[in-house]
Protein backbone atom coordinates (compact mmCIF):
# COMPACT_ATOMS: atom_id res chain seq x y z
CA UNK A 1 0.00 0.00 0.00
CA UNK A 2 3.00 2.36 0.94
CA UNK A 3 4.60 1.58 -2.25
CA UNK A 4 1.07 2.52 -4.07
CA UNK A 5 1.41 5.72 -2.46
CA UNK A 6 4.58 6.42 -2.70
CA UNK A 7 4.32 5.97 -6.95
CA UNK A 8 1.35 8.18 -6.96
CA UNK A 9 3.28 10.99 -5.49
CA UNK A 10 6.15 10.56 -8.12
CA UNK A 11 3.29 10.13 -10.79
CA UNK A 12 1.85 13.67 -9.44
CA UNK A 13 5.85 14.88 -8.95
CA UNK A 14 6.29 13.87 -12.52
CA UNK A 15 3.76 15.64 -14.41
CA UNK A 16 4.03 19.22 -11.87
CA UNK A 17 7.56 19.00 -13.90
CA UNK A 18 6.33 19.09 -16.94
CA UNK A 19 3.95 21.77 -16.19
CA UNK A 20 5.97 23.74 -14.42
CA UNK A 21 8.21 23.75 -17.86
CA UNK A 22 5.18 25.11 -19.68
CA UNK A 23 4.80 27.82 -17.26
CA UNK A 24 8.44 28.63 -17.30
CA UNK A 25 8.21 29.01 -21.56
CA UNK A 26 5.80 31.74 -21.09
CA UNK A 27 8.17 33.26 -18.39
CA UNK A 28 10.57 33.78 -20.82
CA UNK A 29 8.98 34.33 -23.50
CA UNK A 30 7.30 37.77 -22.00
CA UNK A 31 11.26 38.25 -19.75
CA UNK A 32 9.58 38.08 -16.21
CA UNK A 33 11.82 36.38 -13.53
CA UNK A 34 9.68 34.58 -10.67
CA UNK A 35 10.32 34.00 -7.23
CA UNK A 36 8.36 31.43 -5.54
CA UNK A 37 8.36 33.09 -1.96
CA UNK A 38 7.91 30.60 1.36
CA UNK A 39 7.39 30.17 4.58
CA UNK A 40 5.30 29.08 7.28
CA UNK A 41 2.57 30.63 8.28
CA UNK A 42 3.12 33.95 10.02
CA UNK A 43 6.59 34.48 9.33
CA UNK A 44 6.10 37.48 7.74
CA UNK A 45 5.71 36.99 4.33
CA UNK A 46 3.45 40.04 3.37
CA UNK A 47 4.73 42.37 5.32
CA UNK A 48 8.00 41.91 4.32
CA UNK A 49 7.21 42.30 0.69
CA UNK A 50 4.96 45.50 1.83
CA UNK A 51 8.08 46.91 2.50
CA UNK A 52 10.58 45.71 -0.35
CA UNK A 53 8.31 46.14 -3.21
CA UNK A 54 7.68 49.66 -2.09
CA UNK A 55 10.15 51.62 -4.16
CA UNK A 56 11.60 48.63 -5.98
CA UNK A 57 13.03 49.60 -9.54
CA UNK A 58 11.20 47.19 -11.48
CA UNK A 59 7.85 46.64 -13.03
CA UNK A 60 6.57 43.73 -10.53
CA UNK A 61 3.48 41.64 -10.22
CA UNK A 62 2.14 39.36 -7.05
CA UNK A 63 0.55 36.00 -7.30
CA UNK A 64 -1.20 35.62 -4.29
CA UNK A 65 -1.52 32.05 -2.75
CA UNK A 66 -4.13 31.35 -0.18
CA UNK A 67 -6.52 28.20 1.35
CA UNK A 68 -8.61 31.21 1.70
CA UNK A 69 -9.35 34.41 1.89
CA UNK A 70 -8.02 37.94 -0.22
CA UNK A 71 -6.63 39.54 2.70
CA UNK A 72 -3.08 39.17 1.23
CA UNK A 73 -4.23 40.38 -1.81
CA UNK A 74 -5.82 43.41 -1.05
CA UNK A 75 -2.45 44.57 1.41
CA UNK A 76 -0.45 44.07 -1.67
CA UNK A 77 -2.85 45.84 -4.35
CA UNK A 78 -2.45 48.97 -1.66
CA UNK A 79 1.19 49.21 -3.68
CA UNK A 80 -0.56 49.73 -7.14
CA UNK A 81 0.60 46.23 -8.07
CA UNK A 82 -1.27 44.17 -10.11
CA UNK A 83 -2.27 41.25 -7.86
CA UNK A 84 -3.91 37.76 -8.57
CA UNK A 85 -5.19 36.09 -5.82
CA UNK A 86 -4.97 32.04 -6.19
CA UNK A 87 -7.30 30.27 -3.43
CA UNK A 88 -6.39 26.36 -3.23
CA UNK A 89 -9.91 25.48 -1.79
CA UNK A 90 -11.48 26.63 -4.66
CA UNK A 91 -11.65 23.99 -7.11
CA UNK A 92 -8.26 22.30 -6.13
CA UNK A 93 -9.67 20.92 -2.48
CA UNK A 94 -8.05 22.65 0.05
CA UNK A 95 -4.22 21.80 -0.86
CA UNK A 96 -1.53 23.27 1.34
CA UNK A 97 0.34 24.07 -1.28
CA UNK A 98 0.99 25.96 -4.70
CA UNK A 99 1.89 23.21 -7.77
CA UNK A 100 2.54 24.12 -11.31
CA UNK A 101 -1.12 23.37 -12.45
CA UNK A 102 -2.63 26.22 -10.03
CA UNK A 103 0.07 28.75 -11.33
CA UNK A 104 -0.80 27.36 -15.01
CA UNK A 105 -4.41 27.92 -13.99
CA UNK A 106 -3.58 32.45 -12.93
CA UNK A 107 -1.24 32.56 -15.88
CA UNK A 108 -4.21 34.05 -18.00
CA UNK A 109 -4.81 36.57 -15.01
CA UNK A 110 -1.13 37.77 -15.02
CA UNK A 111 -0.28 40.67 -16.95
CA UNK A 112 2.91 38.96 -18.34
CA UNK A 113 3.87 41.33 -21.14
CA UNK A 114 3.71 44.65 -18.78
CA UNK A 115 5.87 43.24 -15.72
CA UNK A 116 9.65 42.10 -15.42
CA UNK A 117 9.24 40.32 -11.64
CA UNK A 118 6.42 37.63 -10.58
CA UNK A 119 6.92 36.97 -6.97
CA UNK A 120 4.66 34.01 -6.19
CA UNK A 121 3.75 34.45 -2.33
CA UNK A 122 2.75 30.35 -1.29
CA UNK A 123 0.77 28.71 1.19
CA UNK A 124 1.88 29.10 4.06
CA UNK A 125 3.72 25.95 4.85
CA UNK A 126 7.29 24.66 5.43
CA UNK A 127 6.55 21.05 3.60
CA UNK A 128 5.11 20.81 0.49
CA UNK A 129 5.48 24.30 -1.02
CA UNK A 130 9.16 22.89 -1.20
CA UNK A 131 8.38 19.53 -3.46
CA UNK A 132 6.14 21.59 -6.25
CA UNK A 133 8.08 23.65 -8.79
CA UNK A 134 6.01 26.37 -10.15
CA UNK A 135 8.32 27.45 -13.18
CA UNK A 136 10.57 30.19 -10.80
CA UNK A 137 13.79 31.19 -11.37
CA UNK A 138 14.91 31.09 -7.95
CA UNK A 139 13.24 30.64 -4.10
CA UNK A 140 13.22 32.46 -1.37
CA UNK A 141 12.02 31.01 2.16
CA UNK A 142 11.56 33.41 5.30
CA UNK A 143 12.25 31.65 8.67
CA UNK A 144 11.23 33.98 11.55
CA UNK A 145 13.78 33.69 14.76
CA UNK A 146 10.53 33.56 16.52
CA UNK A 147 10.03 29.99 15.02
CA UNK A 148 13.36 28.65 16.94
CA UNK A 149 16.65 27.56 15.94
CA UNK A 150 15.98 23.83 15.28
CA UNK A 151 13.51 24.43 11.49
CA UNK A 152 16.54 23.53 9.51
CA UNK A 153 16.62 20.29 11.03
CA UNK A 154 12.82 19.87 10.98
CA UNK A 155 12.32 20.68 7.33
CA UNK A 156 15.39 20.01 5.74
CA UNK A 157 13.93 20.23 2.43
CA UNK A 158 12.43 23.58 2.41
CA UNK A 159 15.75 24.93 3.70
CA UNK A 160 17.98 22.84 1.13
CA UNK A 161 15.69 24.62 -2.14
CA UNK A 162 16.33 28.52 -1.24
CA UNK A 163 18.63 30.01 -3.11
CA UNK A 164 18.00 32.72 -0.48
CA UNK A 165 17.08 32.58 3.68
CA UNK A 166 15.18 35.61 5.31
CA UNK A 167 15.98 35.37 8.78
CA UNK A 168 12.91 37.22 9.73
CA UNK A 169 12.05 39.07 13.02
CA UNK A 170 15.17 39.59 14.08
CA UNK A 171 14.06 43.76 15.87
CA UNK A 172 12.64 40.87 18.83
CA UNK A 173 15.70 39.08 19.22
CA UNK A 174 16.43 40.66 22.70
CA UNK A 175 13.11 39.12 23.99
CA UNK A 176 13.56 35.96 22.87
CA UNK A 177 15.91 32.80 23.63
CA UNK A 178 16.70 32.27 20.20
CA UNK A 179 20.40 31.04 19.27
CA UNK A 180 20.82 32.59 16.42
CA UNK A 181 24.66 31.28 16.09
CA UNK A 182 22.77 27.81 16.33
CA UNK A 183 20.19 28.75 13.75
CA UNK A 184 23.27 29.38 11.15
CA UNK A 185 24.69 26.07 12.56
CA UNK A 186 21.69 24.28 11.60
CA UNK A 187 21.26 26.03 8.20
CA UNK A 188 24.62 25.33 7.05
CA UNK A 189 24.63 21.80 7.88
CA UNK A 190 21.53 21.14 5.40
CA UNK A 191 22.11 23.92 3.14
CA UNK A 192 25.89 24.56 2.87
CA UNK A 193 26.78 28.03 2.31
CA UNK A 194 23.63 29.28 1.19
CA UNK A 195 22.89 33.06 1.23
CA UNK A 196 20.89 34.42 3.99
CA UNK A 197 19.86 37.90 5.15
CA UNK A 198 18.78 39.09 8.63
CA UNK A 199 16.07 41.42 8.34
CA UNK A 200 12.95 42.68 10.01
CA UNK A 201 9.84 43.80 8.28
CA UNK A 202 9.30 45.95 11.35
CA UNK A 203 12.47 48.02 11.85
CA UNK A 204 13.45 48.00 8.36
CA UNK A 205 16.65 46.30 8.62
CA UNK A 206 17.72 44.33 5.73
CA UNK A 207 15.02 45.34 3.50
CA UNK A 208 17.34 47.04 1.14
CA UNK A 209 19.19 43.94 0.65
CA UNK A 210 16.17 42.25 -0.19
CA UNK A 211 15.29 44.89 -2.23
CA UNK A 212 18.44 44.64 -3.93
CA UNK A 213 18.25 40.86 -4.40
CA UNK A 214 14.55 41.14 -6.18
CA UNK A 215 16.22 43.46 -8.64
CA UNK A 216 18.90 41.23 -9.51
CA UNK A 217 16.45 38.38 -10.13
CA UNK A 218 14.01 40.54 -12.26
CA UNK A 219 16.73 42.12 -14.29
CA UNK A 220 17.97 38.26 -14.75
CA UNK A 221 15.33 37.66 -16.92
CA UNK A 222 16.00 38.08 -20.89
CA UNK A 223 14.88 41.78 -22.47
CA UNK A 224 11.07 41.89 -22.44
CA UNK A 225 9.32 41.61 -25.36
CA UNK B 1 -9.25 16.70 -13.76
CA UNK B 2 -10.13 18.57 -11.09
CA UNK B 3 -13.30 16.34 -10.43
CA UNK B 4 -10.72 13.36 -10.46
CA UNK B 5 -8.68 14.75 -8.04
CA UNK B 6 -11.31 15.77 -5.61
CA UNK B 7 -12.66 12.02 -6.06
CA UNK B 8 -9.51 11.03 -4.63
CA UNK B 9 -9.36 13.23 -2.07
CA UNK B 10 -12.74 11.65 -1.02
CA UNK B 11 -11.76 7.98 -0.59
CA UNK B 12 -8.58 8.49 0.72
CA UNK B 13 -10.86 10.77 3.66
CA UNK B 14 -12.87 7.50 3.89
CA UNK B 15 -10.19 5.39 4.26
CA UNK B 16 -8.83 7.55 6.56
CA UNK B 17 -12.11 7.60 8.61
CA UNK B 18 -12.04 3.84 8.45
CA UNK B 19 -8.73 3.40 10.11
CA UNK B 20 -9.31 6.13 12.58
CA UNK B 21 -12.10 4.69 13.74
CA UNK B 22 -10.33 1.20 14.42
CA UNK B 23 -7.64 3.32 16.23
CA UNK B 24 -10.36 4.87 18.41
CA UNK B 25 -11.62 1.13 19.72
CA UNK B 26 -7.92 0.12 20.55
CA UNK B 27 -7.70 3.34 22.45
CA UNK B 28 -11.36 2.58 24.48
CA UNK B 29 -10.32 -0.80 25.06
CA UNK B 30 -7.26 0.02 27.04
CA UNK B 31 -9.36 2.91 28.60
CA UNK B 32 -6.69 5.53 26.80
CA UNK B 33 -8.00 9.65 26.11
CA UNK B 34 -6.14 11.02 23.22
CA UNK B 35 -5.90 13.94 22.11
CA UNK B 36 -4.62 15.79 18.37
CA UNK B 37 -1.84 18.47 19.23
CA UNK B 38 -1.13 20.89 16.28
CA UNK B 39 0.12 23.95 15.13
CA UNK B 40 2.25 26.24 12.73
CA UNK B 41 6.25 25.30 12.96
CA UNK B 42 7.50 26.73 15.69
CA UNK B 43 4.19 27.33 17.50
CA UNK B 44 5.78 26.19 20.67
CA UNK B 45 3.85 22.74 20.55
CA UNK B 46 6.64 20.81 22.05
CA UNK B 47 7.95 23.46 24.79
CA UNK B 48 4.45 23.61 25.72
CA UNK B 49 4.54 20.26 26.24
CA UNK B 50 7.34 20.02 28.14
CA UNK B 51 6.19 22.62 30.92
CA UNK B 52 2.62 21.20 31.25
CA UNK B 53 3.21 17.20 31.25
CA UNK B 54 5.88 18.01 33.99
CA UNK B 55 3.72 17.05 37.13
CA UNK B 56 0.66 16.19 35.55
CA UNK B 57 -1.31 13.70 37.75
CA UNK B 58 -2.27 11.38 34.36
CA UNK B 59 0.14 8.24 33.20
CA UNK B 60 0.90 10.23 29.65
CA UNK B 61 2.51 8.81 26.61
CA UNK B 62 3.35 10.88 23.56
CA UNK B 63 2.94 10.11 19.87
CA UNK B 64 5.67 12.25 18.45
CA UNK B 65 4.95 13.56 14.75
CA UNK B 66 8.11 15.03 12.39
CA UNK B 67 9.03 15.18 8.83
CA UNK B 68 12.50 14.09 10.16
CA UNK B 69 14.14 13.28 13.42
CA UNK B 70 13.86 13.01 16.63
CA UNK B 71 14.37 16.52 18.66
CA UNK B 72 11.27 17.04 19.90
CA UNK B 73 11.31 13.35 20.88
CA UNK B 74 14.00 13.19 22.74
CA UNK B 75 13.15 16.83 24.58
CA UNK B 76 10.07 15.21 25.81
CA UNK B 77 12.10 11.57 26.40
CA UNK B 78 13.91 13.73 29.22
CA UNK B 79 10.64 14.22 31.30
CA UNK B 80 10.52 10.04 31.36
CA UNK B 81 7.30 9.35 29.56
CA UNK B 82 7.37 7.15 27.23
CA UNK B 83 7.46 8.49 23.75
CA UNK B 84 7.37 7.01 20.17
CA UNK B 85 8.76 8.92 17.47
CA UNK B 86 6.74 8.71 14.35
CA UNK B 87 8.94 10.01 11.11
CA UNK B 88 6.42 11.29 7.90
CA UNK B 89 9.60 10.50 5.49
CA UNK B 90 10.27 6.79 6.32
CA UNK B 91 7.85 5.30 4.30
CA UNK B 92 5.22 7.58 3.87
CA UNK B 93 6.30 10.58 1.52
CA UNK B 94 7.64 13.04 3.39
CA UNK B 95 3.80 14.02 4.35
CA UNK B 96 3.23 17.14 6.32
CA UNK B 97 0.40 15.55 8.23
CA UNK B 98 -0.29 12.75 10.17
CA UNK B 99 -2.87 10.26 9.37
CA UNK B 100 -4.87 7.59 10.91
CA UNK B 101 -2.93 5.09 8.92
CA UNK B 102 0.72 6.26 10.39
CA UNK B 103 -0.81 6.49 14.34
CA UNK B 104 -1.93 2.80 13.27
CA UNK B 105 1.62 2.08 12.07
CA UNK B 106 2.82 3.25 15.76
CA UNK B 107 0.06 1.46 18.38
CA UNK B 108 2.18 -1.10 18.46
CA UNK B 109 4.69 0.72 20.07
CA UNK B 110 2.66 2.54 22.39
CA UNK B 111 2.34 1.35 25.87
CA UNK B 112 -1.84 1.80 26.03
CA UNK B 113 -2.31 -0.42 28.79
CA UNK B 114 0.21 1.70 30.87
CA UNK B 115 -0.80 4.99 30.00
CA UNK B 116 -4.18 7.35 30.34
CA UNK B 117 -3.34 10.13 28.10
CA UNK B 118 -2.20 10.17 24.84
CA UNK B 119 -0.52 13.24 23.48
CA UNK B 120 -0.14 13.03 19.80
CA UNK B 121 1.86 15.78 18.15
CA UNK B 122 1.06 16.27 14.77
CA UNK B 123 3.48 17.80 12.10
CA UNK B 124 3.45 21.29 11.96
CA UNK B 125 1.21 22.67 9.36
CA UNK B 126 -1.83 24.80 9.58
CA UNK B 127 -3.91 22.72 6.83
CA UNK B 128 -3.42 18.61 5.85
CA UNK B 129 -3.68 17.86 9.94
CA UNK B 130 -6.79 19.70 10.64
CA UNK B 131 -8.28 17.38 7.48
CA UNK B 132 -7.32 13.86 8.79
CA UNK B 133 -8.99 12.52 12.25
CA UNK B 134 -6.35 10.35 13.34
CA UNK B 135 -8.86 8.47 16.19
CA UNK B 136 -8.80 11.56 18.95
CA UNK B 137 -10.83 12.34 21.87
CA UNK B 138 -10.46 16.20 21.20
CA UNK B 139 -8.03 18.39 19.08
CA UNK B 140 -5.73 21.35 20.57
CA UNK B 141 -3.62 23.95 18.59
CA UNK B 142 -1.65 26.35 19.32
CA UNK B 143 -1.64 29.80 17.64
CA UNK B 144 1.16 31.67 18.88
CA UNK B 145 0.30 36.02 18.92
CA UNK B 146 4.00 36.20 16.67
CA UNK B 147 1.99 34.75 13.58
CA UNK B 148 -0.13 37.59 13.77
CA UNK B 149 -4.24 38.43 13.94
CA UNK B 150 -5.29 37.08 10.71
CA UNK B 151 -4.59 33.47 11.41
CA UNK B 152 -8.24 32.20 11.83
CA UNK B 153 -9.37 33.67 8.56
CA UNK B 154 -6.34 32.25 6.43
CA UNK B 155 -6.84 28.50 8.33
CA UNK B 156 -10.28 28.55 9.50
CA UNK B 157 -10.46 24.45 9.07
CA UNK B 158 -7.95 24.28 11.79
CA UNK B 159 -9.19 26.77 14.00
CA UNK B 160 -13.25 24.83 13.26
CA UNK B 161 -11.86 22.03 14.10
CA UNK B 162 -10.18 22.25 17.62
CA UNK B 163 -11.64 21.80 21.09
CA UNK B 164 -9.22 23.86 22.29
CA UNK B 165 -7.00 27.04 21.05
CA UNK B 166 -3.90 28.04 23.12
CA UNK B 167 -2.94 31.61 22.10
CA UNK B 168 0.69 31.30 23.04
CA UNK B 169 3.74 32.92 23.82
CA UNK B 170 1.77 35.77 25.27
CA UNK B 171 5.08 37.08 27.20
CA UNK B 172 6.11 38.62 23.79
CA UNK B 173 2.67 40.85 23.27
CA UNK B 174 4.15 44.02 24.95
CA UNK B 175 6.91 43.24 21.78
CA UNK B 176 4.80 43.19 19.03
CA UNK B 177 1.72 45.14 17.06
CA UNK B 178 -0.60 42.21 17.70
CA UNK B 179 -4.42 43.22 18.41
CA UNK B 180 -5.76 40.17 20.84
CA UNK B 181 -9.12 41.70 20.69
CA UNK B 182 -8.84 41.53 16.85
CA UNK B 183 -7.36 37.66 16.91
CA UNK B 184 -10.16 36.86 19.65
CA UNK B 185 -12.82 38.31 17.03
CA UNK B 186 -11.69 36.76 14.03
CA UNK B 187 -11.67 33.22 15.74
CA UNK B 188 -15.22 34.31 16.83
CA UNK B 189 -15.92 34.66 13.40
CA UNK B 190 -14.59 31.18 12.57
CA UNK B 191 -15.46 28.72 15.89
CA UNK B 192 -17.97 30.65 17.67
CA UNK B 193 -17.71 29.92 21.43
CA UNK B 194 -14.47 27.61 21.31
CA UNK B 195 -12.31 27.49 24.70
CA UNK B 196 -9.41 29.60 24.36
CA UNK B 197 -6.32 30.36 26.98
CA UNK B 198 -3.68 32.80 27.15
CA UNK B 199 0.03 30.82 27.41
CA UNK B 200 3.25 31.32 27.97
CA UNK B 201 5.59 28.51 28.24
CA UNK B 202 8.09 31.16 28.66
CA UNK B 203 6.72 32.74 31.71
CA UNK B 204 4.74 30.02 32.54
CA UNK B 205 1.23 31.71 32.72
CA UNK B 206 -1.88 29.82 31.83
CA UNK B 207 0.54 26.37 31.88
CA UNK B 208 -1.40 25.17 35.17
CA UNK B 209 -4.80 25.75 33.17
CA UNK B 210 -3.80 23.67 30.17
CA UNK B 211 -2.32 20.74 32.46
CA UNK B 212 -5.94 20.69 34.14
CA UNK B 213 -7.79 20.71 30.74
CA UNK B 214 -5.01 17.49 29.91
CA UNK B 215 -6.06 16.09 32.88
CA UNK B 216 -9.76 16.03 31.84
CA UNK B 217 -9.41 14.16 28.82
CA UNK B 218 -7.36 11.36 30.11
CA UNK B 219 -10.33 11.10 32.95
CA UNK B 220 -12.39 11.28 30.10
CA UNK B 221 -11.85 7.42 29.06
CA UNK B 222 -13.19 4.39 30.48
CA UNK B 223 -11.25 3.09 33.33
CA UNK B 224 -8.11 1.10 32.32
CA UNK B 225 -8.20 -2.54 31.56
Amino acid sequence: MHRTKVKIAEDALDANTTIANANRADFDRHGVGVVNFMSAPGAGKTTLLEKALGGIDARVGVLEGDVQGSADADRLAALHLPVVQLNTDAGFGGECHLDANMVRSAIPDLPLAEIDLLVIENVGNLVCPAEFTVGEDARVMVSAVTEGEDKPLKYPLMFRTCELVLINKIDLLEHLDFDLDKFLYHLDAVHPGVEHMLISARSGEGIEGFRDWLQRVARRAPAAA
